[in-house]
């Protein structure tokens, strides 16, 4: 299984921003559904943007996708008053915080809602020094914020690891020591899961979906075993079939041939 | 600079076969032209199937090759007469030969062509012993084939190894062992460059191009820097411009941007 956290309800888009404004549930379940229709697994909820209101809209948001789909939902904020505003709404098996760093605060903060509300957590590989641009930095964030959910209790199987990319048109040339880190990660801390961020990688270039398509074959032939990204983008859910085929985790194809007579490629 | 070596002249295919067998010139031309339009840099040429009449065809071939292009030809042959005999009529630079394996027999019988006419040369990772399906394996091939290559005083930097991959609907879970094979060929062989197989990772399942052009973003990533593929298949040349663009090679995405302003994506 590929864990697919679909990020279209996401209050940074202005499109969303907007109905979520108008209070328009029809759009947001139509989202919604187009997503858990295309393949996703997780719903992520972002009504960031404006502090005042994120609260409300986050409840109303919840709301809105719990009753849209059975699937749990990816709480995305970096605020513990909003995150436990949705999670006492909605806490169903599989659900996600996305997320903490290794930054001390944001572990202070986010950690405890992980461990209270026992759910999974969106891992993001920078900390108070930054975003490493090297492998041994991002080991160094790895082997920190691992110490942080050992020390809160939180086994590593909870934790969905994203090693931040920066994009291929202003900083070429990270791919290849994001691709070592997810390695070097399975290696090191062989329990944990990945949800790796696509859509930065194609930031600033046009038809920005086959970038992305690229990157997701890239990391899933690093062992990456799930992303954040958006299932309904054109091709994007064929290059997760055919990706999971070519590395024989879709053992004979089987996925790929069932996607294919039903017309799902 | 990827190598793109371009296999639809090949008369193990049906279509082509019936034309050359016509001596239909202007239909080899038409596929010659339209490789080349899409970014072919080598014109593969395959004049296999019949051994009585190989070398005639591959005389054929190469004129009508060698009329519609500039660029160099991949002869693609087991027989050193045929190779040869395309050989006297049109060795540019860059031409290679296809190809050599660590089986004694072809190494003794094709690597004195590589020597004499000066060419590059594809070197495929099996042996006597069949085809390693492990990365030892591999590794063992490819230093018997650099070994063969440094006593005929060849230089490494004229190869271009293939690690063929079996299907992945038969044989499931190929890839990993032969991007780590790739890696360790670049670490050990500094100066080697690759002509991977793209087709055969998809043999036996349907919109092959998909599998295709997944396997051919992996290859990117571990350091592939050449494919023996079909660049008018749809979606390659996309993905291979989107690949080089993610990994940095093709920096700030020059290439890729120039290729979607010129509507060739």
């Amino acid at each position: 299984m590929f864990t697919i956290v679909a990020e279209r309800i996401n209050m940074t888009r202005k499109r969303i921003r907007e109905e979520v404004r108008k209070r328009n549930a029809a759009y947001i379940a139509g989202q919604v559904r187009r997503q858990a229709e295309a393949g996703a697994t997780h719903i992520d909820v972002n009504a960031g943007g404006d502090p005042a209101r994120e609260v409300d809209d986050m409840k109303w948001l919840t709301e809105v996708v719990a009753g849209s789909t059975e699937l749990p939902v990816s709480f995305d904020s970096s605020s513990p008053e909003a995150l436990r505003a949705g999670l006492r709404m909605c806490n169903r098996p599989g659900t996600v915080i996305n997320s903490i760093t290794g930054e001390r605060e944001r572990i202070e903060s986010i950690l405890p809602l992980v461990g209270e509300f026992n759910t999974g957590v969106i891992c993001l590989t920078m900390d108070d020094a930054g975003m490493p641009e090297d492998l041994d930095g991002r080991m160094r964030c790895t082997s920190g914020i691992a110490a942080a959910l050992d020390r809160a209790g939180i086994g590593l199987e909870r934790a969905h690891f994203d090693h931040l990319i920066r994009p291929a048109s202003t900083n070429p040339g990270q791919a290849p020591f994001i691709l070592d880190a997810i390695r070097r990660t399975r290696i090191e801390f062989p329990p944990v899961h990945f949800c790796m961020g696509l859509s930065n990688i194609s930031y600033g270039v046009p038809a920005r979906n086959n970038l992305n398509r690229a990157w997701l074959a890239m990391l899933i032939a690093a062992g990456a075993d799930g992303a954040i990204m958006d299932p309904c983008e054109e091709g994007m859910m064929n290059t997760l079939y055919s990706s999971r085929a070519v590395v024989g985790l879709d053992e004979y194809c089987i996925d790929y041939l069932r996607a294919s007579r039903q017309g799902r490629l």
